[in-house]
């Protein structure tokens, strides 16, 4: 069994096998992960990260293709996280799509991998933070998540991204008008792809008209003054790759920006989302895994008390703070003299 | 201001005010809502709750329009709660679906309540049970939830369901094939809608293959003999309202297995789910609400330590049973015998 300073050494040697090690350890939540993260975290940061993200069928996966193609040209290398949907009710099947992609695995330069999105709460995000910060560690210094956009913890992950592209193409339907207030709060950069179909130049307008008249800041933790309206690029990713330099340079500009404005504060804040999330999957094993509170739940909701009154009754008994305010904490902490009261 | 003792009081006098407000005092997480429930507790548990969910498009709304008005023939009392998708990709956009159900509520006998899917992990499936509590006390029935079947939130709300209905309809692309083994886990009826369109007659086949094809369970905490193989309706839920009756009776159908397998297993084991959800929402609030450990977490970050080091010292800092165990409690603990180890 490989110990986490053994696979850190061979991860920041360069060992492909290691990475992908790395990742899964971080994905499977190992316990060895932590102790790895540890010895890696002085190198994690250097990379940038950019969340692809947008409805099914907007072209997602095309797009990131050429993205790839583009950074390569630049000399950049690119780890790429591919959450792939497994929701009851859009399970896998961008299958296709990441197959196609897998023809760029022969690169060096290039690392694909994928991430099942049928997580808890949380864990998505928390083990693609970490699957990236692995990425970062090795020394790609450009990672793309892609995800597709129907869920929140779909929304979690390219959240923890330092820029994020939303990706639309026309003829979506109705639903466009609604999604616009939603998306304004997530993009950095906001993308028209299918630029050649009828209503892309629509598309294009609305959207620009929607930045204009919303007044969006993003990260929320910047001065007000600090502002970031999203261009809007439009792109046809497939063949001749039409305005993926655009969409480079618009993510450069966004760098730009941020690093002028305060990345560190911003990166500061998705750390802590990191740790809420950790601590958030560690209570959630000590009181509900194996170990955890379940029969007592049980048994107290047997006895008619309400979902709520368990839950305090739980608290209680597991809370630092709540001890000594609970019912049954007199018991444990009452000296004789207490006891006359 | 009203206390809680007053709303249940109104509540179970027939008060329709009483019910929006009770039902808002549950969305909104509001401080009497615990006591609210505690005074209604013994009257839930008589309603019928049906979960119905499926892809955008599938004609949910419409069906559950058409099956409203089959269930007031039959004399039951129909509270409804459509939860309305408002993620960045879907938000808002079933509107129109909404004030067509808005019809039926000049009917005393029914009664129709939205509540937005914005919600943090956990809060909306909790809101929602609450909202059912609420329904059910008050004396409905029959419980309809409806919900986009799009995240994980989503499915967690119609899991809270006693009979989970999927609904689906042809020419949804081939995300089908992927859907099956996800749409099976949750659905006890399997409704092929739009049934007059081309391709619902293959659809329904493919349907009946998979659920032959695979071994199923609900819930899982029965016995392995009670089993429950989910049929396939088709119905066309506009005009005549072709196969509503049928579709019904597949619900009877479930009713009756499930009362005849162990109804109080499943309903307590949902009722452990939202003992889950509120401790969950209650050390969220207490980690990370305005007297959380933000700042704290943002300094142990500044000095260099991984998220993973900052969600173990807040962990031992707030969990009764780490204290002792963490690396500062020997200050707390410890005795002049002790400090000579």
């Amino acid at each position: 069994m490989q110990s986490a300073s053994e696979m850190a050494e061979r991860l920041l040697a360069g060992d492909r096998a290691a990475l992908a090690r790395s990742i899964s350890w971080a994905e499977n939540a190992d316990p060895r992960y932590p102790g790895l993260l540890g010895s890696i975290y002085p190198r994690v940061g250097k990379a940038w990260r950019i969340g692809i993200t947008g409805p099914p069928g907007a072209g997602k996966s095309t797009l990131t293709n050429a993205l790839v193609a583009h950074l390569r040209e630049r000399g950049e290398t690119v780890g790429i996280l591919a959450i792939d949907p497994s929701s009851p009710f859009s399970g896998g099947a961008l299958l296709g799509d990441r197959i196609r992609m897998e023809e760029r695995t022969a690169d060096p330069g290039v690392y694909i991998r994928s991430m099942a999105s049928r997580k808890s709460h949380g864990g998505l995000a928390r083990a693609a933070t970490d699957a990236c910060d692995v990425m970062d560690a090795f020394g790609f210094s450009t990672i793309l998540m892609e995800t597709v956009g129907v869920g929140q913890s779909e929304y979690d992950v390219v959240a923890a991204a330092d820029t994020v592209v939303v990706v639309m193409c026309p003829g979506a339907g109705d639903g466009i008008q609604a999604m616009k207030a939603g998306i304004l709060e997530v993009a950095d950069v906001l993308v028209v792809n299918k630029s050649d179909l009828d209503g892309a130049d629509r598309l294009a307008l609305d959207l620009e008209d929607a930045v204009r008249m919303r007044d969006i800041r993003r990260p929320r933790d910047l001065a007000a003054s600090a502002r970031w309206a999203p261009p809007v690029v439009s792109t046809s990713a497939t063949g001749a790759g039409d305005g993926i330099d655009a969409l480079l340079e618009a993510v450069d500009a966004h760098r730009a920006w941020l690093e002028a404005a305060d990345l560190e504060a911003s990166r500061r804040h998705r750390r802590v989302d990191q740790v809420r999330r950790v601590v958030g999957e560690r209570l959630e094993e000590e009181l509900w895994g194996p170990r955890g509170k379940r029969e007592q739940a049980e048994t107290l909701l047997g006895n008619s008390k309400t979902p709520y009154d368990v839950a305090e009754e739980i608290l209680n008994s597991v809370l630092e703070s709540r001890t000594g305010a609970g019912p049954d904490a007199g018991d444990r902490t009452s000296t004789p003299g207490d006891a006359s009261r």
